[in-house]
């Protein structure tokens, strides 16, 4: 078991920005063994939501992001399609094996492997965590 | 809809250690409407781990702490009991109406109140997200 981590301030935690993210697409990236890339909606961007547009129904601008996860030991693709997970959403950008991932998936991991975290109930994906 | 945090490197993520806790005992905080204080078992304390007390049942000392909750409005403490969910554990020690909160829990939250995040299988308290 590794050592513990120094403690942080409310500020640290508050850096971050932890939103839900509903994987529309998956797929193995080419050429490499364990990274999954994904598409992730993360809901209407904040421009279309203000303009009313989240009350229109399909109409408005979706923030979608493709996330590079090396979860492909445990998870394959289509069994990622569908679910709402969480993400660092701000986390810079990088390139793995050729593909820019635009935010971390947030998951547990234990010696079985994966375990993917998810909401009790149906979300709006772009829903913050805090 | 708020805006957009800053970018943050991986650095800034890293400084935080966000573990699965098991609620083992949850109570509202006396005179506060919205706190709830949970006692969460976070496993096994890395020496006792160490010293093999993993192997040899419930023998060791386990990580157990308060930490209190901001989410009364909708969830009943005893709705909380027996779940697993991702806490920020090395988090500074805060207190909340006298009690003392020793991290947070992590949970997404809409209009309509907080959704709790649970791991999608069965996995040991003190596992950690990354």
């Amino acid at each position: 078991m590794s050592e513990d981590k120094p403690q942080i301030q409310y500020e640290d935690f508050a850096k971050l920005d932890i939103r839900l993210g509903k994987v529309i697409a998956a797929e193995m990236v080419p050429d490499a063994d364990k990274l999954i890339k994904c598409t992730i909606d993360f809901g209407l961007k904040p421009s279309a939501a203000a303009d009313g547009a989240a009350l229109n129904g399909t109409s408005g601008e979706r923030e979608i992001r493709t996330i590079v996860s090396g979860i492909a030991e445990w998870k394959k693709p289509e069994e990622l399609v569908g679910k709402t997970l969480p993400y660092v959403f701000n986390l810079a950008p990088k390139m793995l094996r050729g593909v820019e991932s635009q935010g971390m998936l947030l998951a547990a991991s234990d010696e079985q492997g994966v375990a993917l975290l998810m909401p009790e109930r149906d979300i709006a994906p772009g829903t913050k965590l805090k």
